[in-house]
């Protein structure tokens, strides 16, 4: 058995998702988000990302963490504030010693809906049917499916071997 | 007297530097570099800079942090690269409480040397003269003219106040 815990990074929300696999079948253990306001200055937005994720790792223990690649904007400001974002995230990660697995989006979405480039509402709903977890909201399904990946992609190289 | 800690992030290279300021004179106290290959994992690289300038601070106890403003880069990929060092140097500042102030480096620039356009090479001279503090390497040299724009910054507002 293995747990993973799959994040969505974004400056203003970031998501999070909680999976146990064991190679055959998925489990729901818990999801939400994380959200700083723009009105907070950048130092408190990071560590509020920082420390929100460090309680949810204290608290789920996972084994491995899994984390969307972010989507590179064109807009080198956006870029910028979404590798800020990604960097308090994978640096939590880090600074706890755990090991990190970045995916693409449209790896994300073929792995989870089998198509590269699904909405973002049917990666919602098909998270939802793959983990019987109720309605989820679009960050936290996105942290969800990237968890999802990681444990198709683990299931996958654990039958090859 | 005042100490602050200024930091030129970078995945590659980080900067910093250490001065103490009185509201009228400056001191060198230290400087140097957080450097990560490009051959470690992302996780380990962000969490090299997070935990490199963890140790900086707990040995200075610097009273507030002054960090460049990044350079915004045309491609995408380089400033979500800077982004998420930036992240992890902001991130760090932010879980231990300091205080961040951001500075353009053009702005850096017009305060040290005196033109918003000078070269690093004119920035690393200006700050070994106005330190007094022998040869400084080029990265160093921009965290120490960070935290020198800061000192000159509150001094000028300690004034008109």
């Amino acid at each position: 058995m293995s747990r993973i815990l799959g994040i969505d990074p974004g400056l203003h929300i970031t998501g999070w998702g909680v999976v146990d696999y064991d190679g055959f079948y998925l489990k729901h253990v818990d999801h939400g988000t994380i959200i700083s306001s723009s009105s907070e200055v950048i130092g408190s937005r990071l560590s509020g990302i920082f420390k929100g994720l460090a309680d949810i790792i204290e608290e789920y223990s996972p084994n491995e963490i899994s984390i969307e690649d972010v989507f590179v904007n064109k807009n080198p400001f956006s870029s910028l504030k979404l590798g800020m974002a990604r960097g308090a995230a994978i640096c939590c990660a880090g600074v706890l010693g755990l090991k990190i697995s970045e995916y693409t989006p449209n790896r994300i979405k073929k792995t989870v809906v089998g198509s590269g480039h699904a909405t973002k509402d049917q990666v919602s709903t098909m998270v939802q049917k793959l983990l019987n977890c109720g309605t989820v909201k679009l960050d936290a399904a996105d942290a969800l499916a990237v968890a999802i990946c990681h444990a198709h992609h683990d299931a996958f190289y654990a039958v090859v071997k």
